[in-house]
């Protein structure tokens, strides 16, 4: 995998398990999304809380003005203190988090907030009044009945929008994420999850501009749709996270390939259990999260893939189980493990199944650039 | 819940998402294991992989020589800057770990590691003669299936002990866990399991010691087996990890009762869909982890139950779904949620399902202490 000498040293220094990232692929996987989204005209405002990595910004970012989106405050502060200036909060408001909000407000970041109800637009107005502060907030607009949001046509669109318009506080757009899109496993069903995530934003921005209020921003995205799309006219951003590590979720919907996964995570094999035909790694739930998320895909991955340390598919064996420090490997087609070729302390690569889990579950990423041989350590964004 | 004003007011001032540990609760856990095994005349070898923090180390262990279990050598090499003196790394020994191992050792820390191979004791030989060092290790038995381990009556016990006790490491005894005990649902079950787990370790060291191989600890435990022991003659130590937290899993299993659990994710309610009947909670997999381990058991939590901020229980919803920072909480019985019950900001409690899988998702825990109304911030051990 790593023909560079030097590179291929700092690789068998590290001590498994380690978060592995191939910056060659992050960078392919992040050009691939924007030159698409340039080419259709609109904005990629990239979601933070993948990679949650300051060192990161830079590979996601043009410039310290472009448009991103974070999960959690402290995202933004971490972002903000670095330069970055263009950040949606894209989790619900609660007036507990305001001040936090307010004092990025106050240092010349344009942050913006979310919320679906009239209590979270009077809980904007009145802090933006009594605070002397103006709070920007986008309306979420729910395309698919996923989980939160205002659907377009709803009256209360208008009356939040309107709360906020003539309110101390500032309506400054709305925003939809086609979560059902995960659930989609072919092209037909990503393609319409797609024109119908930009069909609800625009219905909601056209109800918004019939009722006199001005719909600057119109923002969309998820991974699957967002490699989807064939017009974005009226769509002003489009959101996306995964897409730069990709991971099993993401080749089972067929929006990116095996080869396409830029992040694994790197461990040893510590045990062999020759009755039950198991391999024992050092990588459990605390190194690959116990995320299931190709579960309900027509291919379930069980804990993740495998690659040996070449970068070769193992075809015939997945992680089947894991506890906090073990995973355990098994067959997955009844074919017996040839346990001579995976010797105690060889290294295997798991691929993960939910890209943003795995990362969540480690503070440092390894990152091996076979484009110029270089290697970083990235550091992530902990807490909230 | 806490009745002290200056509390209160501390955890008012908390952001949501946090952690909170109930100290006095804790303390109780604590204490009832201690006393237990201290009654049945072994020592309590607590696992620190559940709690991992510094802070806690000293209501764990009565003091820096007492026995601890450790699942990653940086939980191993904290303890040992904190001045612990005692651990054993119960997780399968591979040979790029033994430097760190060597290390500790060499400032008179007594690590021993933990191995089920021919191969692995080879390497540890060949390490400690290389070296010119000793290192100790114990053997893991197998008691139930569940995982790695050697069968107690099996030969090739004796072989792996001999080739330690003859070579340049050092053979210190055998330990056991009874995995599968997290898969008992009634008293009878789990005495079984425990009086199954105590008769594996004896078997293992009497055949060591019938090859003329001294086994000086013979450790055995679990959580839902260490509250099960009725004698314990001829066991030196127990481990047992998740007993100070408690959790749902715990509770499923009936080793405690839903209010000994010590550990809670405090959330904000930051949404309602009162056409699904949700509360959005600000609370996803980062706060809670995606654990399901009371999916198999009679009352499914689903990602954890609730409690409002006074300590009461929902008993009719429970954290249905999470995402990243989401988590939907819906009804568990077809009754109608009280929206006006729960307004937006309010704050609710949620109990985890497994306390060791969400307490790794914080690197931050809040301790509150109702018995002298203290308050401390507790940090977590992260990485390998």
């Amino acid at each position: 995998m790593l023909e560079n000498s030097e590179l291929q040293r700092r690789y068998e220094t590290l001590d498994t398990p380690f978060l592995f990232v191939d910056k060659r692929i992050f960078h392919r996987n992040l050009e691939r999304l924007r030159n698409k989204i340039d080419e259709l005209g609109a904005e990629l405002r990239p979601h933070f809380k993948t990679v949650k990595s300051l060192h990161a910004a830079p590979y996601l970012l043009p410039d310290k003005s472009s448009p991103i989106t974070v999960s959690t405050v402290k995202e933004a502060e971490a972002l903000a203190g670095a330069g970055y200036t263009n950040i949606i909060y894209a989790v619900g408001i609660s007036a507990a988090k305001l001040p936090r909000v307010h004092h990025l407000l106050s240092k010349g970041i344009a942050v913006r907030v979310l919320l679906d109800t009239i209590e979270q637009a009077k809980i904007l107005n009145q802090y933006s009044h009594d605070n002397n502060c103006t709070i920007s907030a986008l309306i979420e607009i729910d395309c698919d009945g996923h989980r939160g949001g205002i659907k377009p046509d709803s009256a209360k669109l208008v009356d939040i929008a309107q709360l906020l318009h003539h309110g101390a506080a500032h309506f400054q757009g709305v925003l939809t994420h086609a979560g059902e899109s995960y659930l989609c496993f072919d092209q037909t069903f990503l393609r319409t999850a797609a024109e119908n995530e930009v069909k609800a934003a625009l219905n909601a921005a056209n109800h918004l501009r019939c009722a006199k209020i001005p719909c600057e921003i119109v923002s969309i995205g998820s991974t699957p749709t967002a490699h989807s799309y064939q017009d974005l006219n009226g769509i002003t951003e489009v959101r996306a996270g995964v897409y730069g590590f990709f991971d099993l979720v993401m080749a089972g919907i067929g929006v990116c390939n095996i080869n396409d996964i830029a992040a694994s995570v790197v461990t040893t094999v510590i045990g062999h259990n020759k009755e039950k035909g198991w391999l024992f790694i050092d990588a459990g739930w605390m190194a690959l999260s116990s995320d299931r998320g190709t579960a309900n895909q027509p291919k379930d991955c069980g804990y993740g893939l495998l690659t040996d340390s070449a970068g070769n598919m193992l075809y015939n064996q997945q992680v089947i189980s894991v506890n906090q420090e073990h995973g355990i490997v098994g067959s997955v087609d009844g074919s017996p493990i040839d346990f001579d070729a995976f010797p105690i302390g060889c290294r295997l690569h798991v691929l993960p199944n939910h890209a943003c889990a795995t990362a969540s579950m480690h503070s440092y990423y390894h990152v091996f650039d076979t484009a110029d041989n270089s290697y970083e350590v990235w550091t992530r964004i902990l807490g909230w």
